[in-house]
């Protein structure tokens, strides 16, 4: 059985730093570049590229909401849709350019952050972030959320997906991520993240924090590479999931496998 | 003769306008779209693209330093050649994805402002700006300086090129344009614009503030469009050409037929 | 009988314009300034608080949230009142400076946008904003919208406060202003705009959209220099208070008298 | 006998750090503190003047160009003296009135990376540094480095003055710091660099890469918090100060005292 491992990089800007990719990207198979709105510049997104390129890790762009300020965390309401699915083009463009001048080409795009979580609730924004993705290349893999609007979406308009859930998050009732600032919201202990991984693939079906049993297909998970002990935390699942007979593999071959 | 006229457009940014972009396109026939880093946001550079595909007007990249605040016109001296090809990179891809989602592909590349001036006269600089352009799609035209780096990076990569010369500025003794700080830099009355740019692609030869003759090959004449009066000196200067016997096409017909 | 007319400022940014500021200076008695987060820099915020020194108009900050591509128009959600309250400072600090550089101490503090909206309707909000002029100097006039948050947040912290009515913007059931995405949000006719002005400074009382009728002290009245035809709105809307008696003057003069 | 040691501190942005300021805040007794223009921003600002308020530093303001991107160390040609001097008064009274609203009245102005290197060579710029001090505060110490323009900027403007020298930057002909780019300019070994800064102090004098002593009065002592070992090459300098004599104080009581 494949399953696709992704994380989040290339999440410095300027002089500034933020996780440690080179070690990440030793661990999982698909990384999430930011595109310079929330973070990453064009020096830091193609280094990423040509770093994950080196390791044999698949690449897609990690768009967001214009807001170095807030790191693409904090909710930007006011603009239409269709000006959603510009900044997105916009995003997936530049990565595209850099991806494929270090090399490798784009797998996939999964947004980022608030962007993400309102996609997620939105069908709306969901529906403009697939038309971005359709837009670039029709090929390109939109990482979603099963269960919620951006499945929904890539249904509607015939895009390949990658189904995921993650490592380290809790999940609220109605299937999205727990939100941030919730107790409980973010889990620590990676033996008990990495049990749970392990329980979701197995059972194809996530938890919420009111213990409703939601099924879903899985395809991939996300590690995180920004926390305090995340290179450890990677570590273990990879070893669990690997130990339990799985294979870990881009998502491209996780849902061409299918 | 075939000669192409184009014009920077889609400088505007959010709410803020620069110049009057759909006028402009009913006059030229290349129009040079900015990529967000002088001027330009996703939604004004696909509005562009798709305007000028009404219009029948090819389109290009226009990119600049990173610097609203100073609309790109700022030198910014520390980046290796490196990283601004990167940046360039960047602006390219992000205005390539939009401009194809508007159903527009990209015809050239133009640097903006002080990233311009300065790679007319820095050779490192200038390879920096082509291998960017190549690195995206090595089909896409360069437009240079005649005489300058510029013209020197795009023959030593094989890149295609269209020479231009500027309807409204004076040169400066190297064959640069004179700095808009200093008088007589911008030439104001659209009679004597037209008259000179008539002269220029007739001798195929620029004339410096020295009156020094110096002889370039002419594919494309710049005109303003954030001028006072930019519209009628670029409509004087279009009636001129076609008078004289010229026909106003894209660049890539103009370099494809000589 | 006092009244003060107030407009929005210097919002043009580095290359771009926003209205003509010179000729509102010529017809308001106080001016809210943008401080760099929505529109203006410094060089805009200097020379507009040196204009406006010229012309006898007295400055306050604008303040807004970090979104120069949204104008400040769009809400940003996510950072806590304390995170809010600090960019406030910062922004009314960074104009204080400015403007007493160019020879004019700061009468008020007016928030703008998407920022205001929600202040207006947050009470945790607008004590964030309030809690700003507090700091940055007790004697600030806070700019309120009567009946609403804001005008208790200042009541609260005991500054002294300007109460605002709008000159070409409908009101909600609670006395917010109207969404501009909703029709007939903004009044463009200058002769409705001003007879309702007077009608709501002789009662004292706003009207909303559903007709409801609610008294309300007005110091101050916000006149638009950013759409067509707004210096001749608010030059008519001058006449017209004048002709019915009343002397336009700055808030602290109007507060003062009271 | 007094000495100063400062320290550039609040360089984060948004999610990302930059150096340990609780730690450097109990060795140095000044602290220059982003304005948000290279890093920095209002809540950083504000905690880390509260925080130095806390551990009895003393705080400046440390203004730059207006280059997140490049941490400030790019130099960006263009504007006029008069616009770079609103820029600093704006940074300056941005940080003033967050840092008196934290409860630490500003005792310095220090200019940041590119800006500062430049001001330190051109008069016409270091007077617009000395100006813009001089603008918010007349009372505003503006640290300098001897013998270069901002020293003669704050003696024509009668600005009181910190004369500063670097603990781990080698001295180019002139008297300004080598570039960061050549060979030696920075010095990695606490030992070596303790030891030249006590002898420069003791000899009252600069030595520069080409072996000239060039007599200077010393009364602040720079040391870096955002290098590998920062924390232990200041606390050995402090050391070493301090087994010779010396008390560390504030730039204020040290030229206070002189």
């Amino acid at each position: 059985m494949l399953i696709d491992l992704n994380c989040d990089m290339g999440e410095g800007f300027g002089a500034w730093k933020m996780g440690d990719d080179s070690a990440m990207l030793d661990i999982v198979s698909s990384a999430n570049i930011a595109c310079g709105f929330h973070a990453g510049d064009p020096d830091i997104m193609f280094n990423t590229a040509a770093m994950a390129r080196q390791k044999n890790v698949a690449v897609g762009a990690h768009p967001s909401f214009l807001d170095l300020h807030g790191f693409g965390r904090r909710q930007i309401r006011g603009d239409s849709p269709a000006q959603i699915e510009r900044q997105i083009i916009y995003q997936i463009g530049a990565f595209k350019a850099l991806s494929e001048a270090a090399g490798l080409p784009l797998q996939h795009v999964k947004t980022h952050g608030a962007l993400g979580n309102m996609a997620n609730e939105d069908l709306e924004l969901a529906l403009a972030v697939a038309r971005a993705i359709k837009a670039v290349d029709p090929d390109l893999i939109f990482v979603v959320m099963p269960g919620l609007e951006t499945e929904r979406a890539a249904q509607q308009l015939g895009l390949r997906m990658a189904r995921e859930i993650y490592a380290d998050r809790a999940y609220a009732a109605n299937g999205n991520l727990l939100s941030r600032k919730l107790p409980g919201a973010v889990i620590h202990d990676s033996e008990i993240a990495a049990a749970r991984v392990l329980r979701m693939i197995e059972e194809q079906a996530i938890t919420t924090v009111d213990g409703i049993r939601i099924p879903v297909r899985i395809d991939t998970v996300c590690v995180h590479g920004d926390t305090p002990g995340a290179t450890t935390m990677a570590q273990q699942l990879r070893a669990r999931l690997e130990n339990a007979g799985m294979r870990i593999a881009p998502m491209a071959a996780v849902i061409g496998a299918r």
